[in-house]
């Protein structure tokens, strides 16, 4: 089936989806992206994806170019075209094409790009690595200073996953000044003594919406969270370590750097918040 | 008159060049560029520029698609096509459209995109700003760690451009743990009692074709040359300061957060480098 992709008010073939060479996303990395879960054909957390989205467009002066009811309008019509039941919608603004190359912003009036596209994904929910678990190493993180910026600025996550993979392993953790700032792709976590242990919000870091919504839920639930930077060393001496993403939602991670944790086996902590975070987004889903 | 620009193989008029939404340039920032002069209607620095995409795309695991002959035959026939005395030709390869997005490379036999445009830019080398200079501001260096790859992740030298117009003066260097690394889109050097100095060759400034040159032939004028890092104070106190790029060759500056160097007018060095720049590349031009 040709997926029907959503580029700046049209509905499209994906093959027919198009944006100029001109446009600041391919010439500049001047573009910012989300990406939502659906489940049972309903989109997970989209109130906390849209605020961060026009937050990532604040930042970079960027206007939000549509409204609450027209960006889920599109999620919900994307979902019934494509007749997705799990999967995810991605969606991406650029500052537009203004006809040729510059460093300095297009004029304000400039038309952004808009693309919105789902991935067809069955067993989202029943991701089998919530059984088995993940294993990382570690790589230095060089990405750009604003990483609370989601922006499509990406090609150093994509060449730590790669790293990751041609190491035989599932994923890479960032390390910078000695401590993980997160996951290619997603926030960390250790727990040890029962204790949540996972880096503060700040620059270094993409405040994710899993992140927000598993710690209040971790909160509800009486745990105890401690928000600081944790070492390699500190991780791999834990009792659990875990992820979180918008696609990923809550997965156990089982050996650091060639270390075990435990057994080696998901930890009770990860299964539990895996399970309330499904359950309660799932409550929330529009 | 409309321009023809170079996309996988095909002249296109510029409004008919499209690439697909799942480019890895649109939304992973996963392309190599490189910017090349034109002046009396002749190629500059062609090999250096040429050596310098093979090496970002080699860093970046990814083959170069064209033969130098290939390379330069796109070149000559945009120059032609466009009528371009003097002006500039942009060049970008990513790693293509693999039909989706996901953070893994796609298969080694995706092909990659390619394009190829010129920008006609009559006087570029009878640059007013050689006889005014430039004034600078510096700012916090938040790029990626590998700027010796020149990858179209430029978010954040734009963003920086924009922070000095902000603040009304012509571009910004930036610095990192007090140092100057670079300029937004040029390498920067410092001249104090006729010695030039320039922040050494490593993963942290691109490594300016214009700025290899214009070292070379400043040696070869038996001009002393020290490459090291500089601090901001250090480049107040200078006698000169200037830049250099493809596209603005050898650019004096004048003004740095404020201090006005010397006597605020450009120095005899840079005028003197930006004159041999210009003559030796002239010479050498395809």
């Amino acid at each position: 089936m040709t997926r029907t992709v959503y580029l700046n008010g049209d509905y499209l073939p994906e093959t027919e989806a198009r944006v100029s060479i001109f446009d600041r996303g391919f010439v500049m990395g001047d573009g910012v992206y989300e990406v939502t879960s659906v489940l049972d054909g309903k989109i997970l957390e989209f109130e906390g994806h849209l605020a961060r989205l026009t937050r990532s467009l604040n930042e970079l002066g960027m206007e939000n170019p549509l409204s609450r009811q027209e960006w889920l309008d599109i999620h919900h019509k994307l979902v019934a075209l494509n007749d997705i039941r799990e999967g995810l919608i991605y969606l991406q603004v650029t500052r537009g094409n203004p006809g040729d190359r510059d460093f300095a912003y297009p004029p304000k009036d400039t038309p952004q790009t808009v693309v919105l596209f789902t991935q067809n994904k069955p067993g989202l929910a029943d991701n089998p690595q919530a059984r088995t678990g993940l294993r990382v190493v570690s790589v230095p993180d060089l990405r750009w200073g604003r990483r609370d910026i989601k922006t499509v600025q990406l090609l150093y996550p994509s060449m730590a996953k790669m790293e990751a993979k041609a190491r035989g392993v599932d994923d890479a953790w960032l390390t910078e000044d000695g401590f993980v700032t997160e996951g290619t792709s997603n926030n960390t976590y250790i727990v040890k003594d029962g204790k949540i242990i996972t880096r503060q919000l700040s620059t270094d870091i993409l405040h994710g919406i899993t992140r927000a919504s598993l710690l209040r839920y971790a909160a509800e639930a009486q745990m105890q969270i401690e928000e600081r930077p944790f070492t390699i060393a500190e991780a791999q001496e834990a009792d659990e370590a875990f992820l979180t993403s918008a696609s990923a939602f809550v997965l156990p991670v089982v050996e650091i750097d060639g270390a075990q944790l435990g057994k080696g086996t998901p930890g009770p902590v990860a299964a539990r918040l895996r399970e309330i975070y499904l359950e309660e987004s799932r409550k929330r889903a529009l």
